[in-house]
């Protein structure tokens, strides 16, 4: 693991990380933010998985989540949204390819090869942290940012347990009933809409999976809420489900990193309570 | 005024407008954060001058200070740090010409027609908040990063009485006597350094002008410490001056945002606590 850079703020450490992934087949930049904490101390993670054109650099200048990781003495992990490279196929749209990797394990061509993000977020990240931060990856919880939003919910409820909290901030809640999903899906995974469903949050939850508690926030004046986001078929599939959803529209918010810093310290204290030693 | 956008942040509105300036014969544009306020209600307004190099987009991004203004009910103001447009002269430098101004009225041509930024926020900026925005102008700050210290900080030397609240992040103290200061300084304003003293805080305050009492944040590993920024000679002249300074080293930080960003709300709150009514 390569250090891209390392900056003293709000009384930690935030760093940029490179390494080459093995799920990917290329090099992979993430950033962590450490809290000063006491010697052999280890501190719970927060995961955040980002939105469509970004890459680890969006949360991490704009996120407004240090003072509040900081004091809840929490790791806070931004991954990047796909493989990167000359060498890496891509598609010229910002919804597709590069930037918008979907966190799938793509099973088509050309993207099969690198673009593997469920491998690399799931298994090998987290050996990567637990081997080099002063992580306690039993407490582990996710959140995250649209598409990101969607991989947060989406990697929670297939590995029951491992998170003990999670959120969202305007979450593509069903892949499957969007066209961005809809587009995505059916580039990496292919048109057989069954393995689409273990990539769809509601769909998991219709056929079974559960999630001890859920936090969500959503502007009413997002201009993908009602054609992208479909907040309101994951608010039916938690209550269906009973799962005890905390899904709140927060009026005159957008889709923006000025909705996600409003809230971001908000998600971050319901993390830090559920993530108690 | 036009208004170039608008987000919901933080209980407030975060905005970015333009106008045409009479003081730089250019558009101009700068940003905005008013918290929510009862209806008639008007605001103490906080100033933030920006360093080398930004637009007003720096800090309207990463500087964290909504949900401190939103806590305190201060409205945020944000210049651009230069006029703008392919009709303006500028440098090839980075730390001359356009993102370069210093809060001077040239007077060497060809600056002189454009680079009056010390006409444009002592002057005319004002009336347009004080006409657009529910600003309580009785009530100002003025604070800054780098250039933009040094902005703050001969602004309000300049005016005694308009800024009950006085700070800076990482000032230039002495532009006399650092090479960003000696260059800029020599091309805006020609080789006679008696015009420089009013561009000088230091010199300002060695020649009388004083200030209530004042905060300083300066990162000890601020790579432009030693050369440029020169903490001490600020230290010493508010000392000999009984000046009631607080300039505080702050350990491990450097010149960034990250820097910035971690003693914002701190800041803030110190300028409410003056700002009040």
């Amino acid at each position: 693991m390569d250090t891209v850079s390392t900056n003293r703020s709000h009384g930690g450490t935030q760093g940029v990380y490179s390494h080459q992934s093995e799920a990917t087949g290329t090099t992979m930049t993430f950033s962590a933010f450490v809290p000063d904490h006491s010697e052999g101390a280890t501190l719970p993670v927060l995961w955040y998985l980002s939105g469509l054109t970004c890459t680890q650099a969006n949360v991490t200048e704009k996120g407004e989540f240090r003072a509040a990781c900081a004091r809840a003495g929490i790791i806070f992990v931004a991954p990047d949204t796909s493989p990167r490279g000359d060498d890496v196929p891509d598609d010229e749209a910002y919804d597709f390819g590069k930037g918008a990797g979907f966190y799938v394990d793509a099973t088509q061509e050309p993207w099969a090869a690198n673009y593997r993000m469920r491998s690399y977020i799931e298994q090998e990240l987290p050996t990567l942290i637990a081997d080099h931060f002063p992580a306690d990856m039993d407490r582990q919880g996710i959140t995250g940012h649209s598409m990101g939003g969607h991989g947060a919910l989406t990697i929670s409820l297939r590995n029951p347990g491992r998170f003990r909290s999670t959120s969202a901030f305007a979450p593509i809640v069903s892949p499957m009933n969007c066209p961005w999903g809809d587009k995505a899906l059916t580039g990496y995974l292919g048109a057989d809409k069954a393995t689409w469903r273990e990539y769809d949050a509601c769909a998991l939850i219709e056929d079974g999976a559960r999630l001890p508690d859920l936090l969500v926030d959503q502007g009413d004046a997002d201009g993908f809420l009602h054609e992208q986001l479909k907040t309101g078929l994951l608010v039916m599939a938690c209550r269906k489900a009973a799962i005890p959803a905390t899904i709140r529209m927060q009026p005159g918010y957008d889709h923006s990193y000025y909705f996600i810093s409003s809230f971001m310290a908000e998600h971050v204290a319901w993390h830090a309570e559920r993530l108690k030693a």
